[in-house]
Parts: structure tokens; sequence; C-alpha cells
């Protein structure tokens, strides 16, 4: 998907949502668990009910790298699942992944050829040649971190590398790479007052924004520092939609959350 | 496995080589693809016939992960025969993750716990809290990148953090973690001028060390910088070991390799 399809799907749907698939077992519908692939039937029901609000999905690999092959299986089902039933919606493989250079294009063809991907989140300690593999695929979208939602943010991220913050040498460093234009970036809700030196230094790119809600990041606070002219934001919710309920009616309720984040977002595009 | 088995072992052995299992299909001997598993009965092999000269083994996860449920079973696979087979061999599940903490924990218990490997790698980049859920897993360690082998380390991990370079600051910062005992660190070969700025900060803790071999590292030098009186280094080789030869006497090749620096390595030993 290109960030023109992507920007269109936003202005159509008056909505920056995307939904974090982390599914726990623990969590979901007690009803589900006798089903032959629970976490697929839970993602499915979510997708479902919820594919009209939001313009991204976003499963976090850790949640089904915990089920061993069942949950790689399950991984591969949501993800075929969204390409061919709603290929309008944007896929991020959070996976934060980031190897040298021969060992990243494994990861890169896994998340971004085999299973299609529109996305996958990359770590950038490592550096250029770690990230170039991944945003040599083309019509592919690498989101680099930059500053993350949690408190481990200010050990490294937030600290002065020659006079700048890392993340802001992350930042400018990636633009000099090849094929930055596929770049974005994630940049936590939870650090708000940053988003007005983020935006300085890339101003068009888009943010993936975790850390709203659960984490307590303001939804109002993002966009007001963070919304470019091309919205150039992509604010998730994962735990507040999809655990509104444990009960059967656990997809409406789904998308009641949603739709209230959807309703908030669409004010904020005016 | 304890640090203290760990040394035990090296001392036995007069080794202290990690075989990296990298396996690429397209690299393999031909022969095994009529296999039912070729990725499996490859590592089965090469372990067979070099697990008395090495004292550890690392599958990279990216190069599992390429070949999707497939290569998820044949890690599986092959954790499971290190486990059985050999319980001696220290295990390092070269994975590089790192996320928020409830997320990390989730990766821990897929490779600490479920795959039961003895350690993996993990990216420091985002702080203490999404590195101290790995090392709360007791008789497990936690190897964290420093710095790495690659030429993209010079674009963050050697640049001034207040006064001191990012690697410093993560070798400082993480001793302060809680569970620090259980951590290890990333440090390439090909850095070798910087090991004995590393042991003045770390001087007790395990060294991984990639890049002697195909990236141009030298053992000797490692060796004269990098070893303390426990011997404190896993020197990780791959492809200079399991693809020294395609045809059917492989596992031989390989293991004629791994003896080579076995030896060179009990010269260092003395």
């Amino acid at each position: 998907m290109t960030t023109q399809q992507l920007v269109a799907e936003i202005q159509r749907k008056k909505s920056f949502l995307c939904i974090g698939l982390d599914v726990d077992l623990d969590k979901i519908p007690p009803h589900l668990l006798d089903t032959e692939d629970p976490i697929f039937e839970f993602n499915k029901a979510i997708i479902d009910a919820t594919h009209d609000l939001a313009v991204a999905y976003k499963p976090n690999s850790a949640f089904y790298e915990a089920y061993g092959v069942k949950g790689w299986i399950a991984l591969e089902k949501t993800i075929d699942y969204l390409n061919k039933n709603y290929p309008e919606q944007f896929t991020i493989a959070d996976a934060k992944r980031g190897d040298i250079g021969n060992t990243s294009t494994r990861y890169a063809k896994a998340f971004l050829e085999d299973m299609n991907f529109d996305s996958i989140t990359v770590a950038p300690y490592m550096g250029k040649d770690s990230v170039e593999p991944f945003l040599a695929f083309q019509g592919k979208h690498t989101i680099v971190l930059a500053l993350t939602s949690n408190e481990g943010a200010f050990d490294f991220q937030t600290k002065e590398v020659e006079g700048k913050e890392l993340y802001k040498q992350v930042l400018e460093t990636s633009k000099n790479w090849k094929n930055s234009e596929n770049l974005m970036y994630v940049v936590g809700a939870t650090k708000a007052d940053f988003f007005a030196e983020v935006r300085s230094i890339v101003p068009d790119s888009f943010l993936l924004v975790p850390g709203v809600g659960a984490q307590g990041g303001s939804l109002a606070d993002v966009c007001r520092y963070g919304m470019n002219d091309q919205v150039g934001l992509l604010v998730n919710s994962a735990r507040g939609i999809i655990y509104a309920s444990r009960k059967e009616d656990f997809a409406e309720q789904a998308r009641a959350e949603a739709l209230k984040l959807q309703q908030e977002m669409a004010s904020y595009l005016g």
C-alpha cells in the first residue's frame, strides 16, 4: 500500500485508528477456547466488527510466538484474512526486528514478502545496514522505533548524543538511508511533549503512536502536536478495544470502543 | 545452565566455540532437500559432528522465520534435540527481541520457558523495562547487544552520549538492572580494539562474540583483549563451519573447520 492510499483511507473513514491484535488466551472470551484456533477466531471477530472504523491492524509478534507453532499459524491466518477480505487495511507486523544485513533480509522476507504485511517495526540500535534491508522492499514501509511509550525510553533514547537526544539522531540519520521514503517512526503517545520536536525533524513522515488508553497517553495532545497536513498519524489502541468484554458480545463491545476513538479522531480531522 | 557450569565445560573441552545454526536452504547440501525436514536434518548432522568441540549452539531466529511455520517447527525440533541429547551445551536463541514490559515477558516465555533455551539475545534501545522481563527468568541468561559486528554499529553505538559512547552507557546502565547477574553482552570480533574498554566496565561478564571468520574478526585479538580469568568469551562461527562443504561429507568438513578453531582456542587457554 502506498502512503497516498493510506491517506485516502484515513480521509474516507475519518479515522487514523490502528487496532493492536495482541491476543492473550487468558483474556479472550472463554467460549472461544473450544474452537480449533481461538486466536484466529478472536481476531476474525474483532476485525469483522471494526474494519470500517479502523485503517490499520497491528498484531504484535510476541503474543503469537508465545504460543509456538500454533501461534505462528494463527498469525499467518490473521494476515491472510486481512489481505483477502480487507485489502484496504494497512497491516503492521509489530516485530521490532533488526540484525546484520543478510539476516535482516530474512526477517523482511518473512514479514513483508511471504506473509505480505504492508509494514514492520524495526529497532535502530544496529544502524543503517540493519534497517536498509527492510527499506529495500518496494511498496512496503519500515517503521523505526524512535521514542517509545515505555518508561525505559528515558534510559537511552532521550540521552544527549553529540548535543542532540538519541531519538533525534535516529530520526535525522535515518533520513539519509537508502529508500528512506519508505520510513515511518514509532513515537509513543505518553511522550506528547516531544511531538513538536519530532515534527521539526520529520514533518512529512507517518508516525505510529502506541500508548493511548491503557498506557495513559492523550489523543488530543498527540493530534495537537503530531498531526500534519496529510494527517501523518496512526494511533494504536489494543487492550482498550479488544478486551472491552469477555462475554459473547465481545466483538460488539470492541466496536463500541473503536467507535468512540473514531469519533474523537473525526473531530480532530475537522 | 549456570555460568559456573558453562565455565567448567569450556575448561573440559578446551573450547569456547559457539556454532551459529543459520540455516539457508540454498546453501545446504542438495541431497538433504529430499528429506522431510531438511533444516532439522542439517542441524542434527552438524550438531552430532561437532558437539565435543563446541560449548554452545546459536540458531538465529531470522533464518527459521523466513520459512514460516515449517521453519518454526525446525527451530523447536533443533532446541529439543539439543536439550535431550546434549544438555551440557549452552543454547542461545539469537532473536534480538525487545518490547514494552508485558510484551517482552511473552518473548521470554516463548524462548526461555517453552523452547527452553538457556539464553536469548536482546536489543537495548527500549531500556530497562524492556530487558528486565528477560532477566527475571531464573537460571537463564539475557545477552544484550552492546557493540555489534556490523558497519552500522558506528551509526549510534559508538556515538558519545553524555561524554561516553552509547555502548558503554548500555554496559554501565544495565549493571544496575534487577537480576543483572544474568546478563551477558554481544561484542563483535570486528571491533577488537574496543575489547579493553568493554572489559574495564564489565570485567566479569560473558561476552558473545560474532564476526570471527566470514566477517573478518581476529580470534587472537579477541582473546588478547577480551579474555578474563573465567575465560568470559563465547566466540561464534556460523558460515565458516556449517557451509564448509555442500557434498555428502558436509558434517565431516564442518567438524574439520570446528576442530581448527577449537585447537586455536585451546592454545589461547594455555
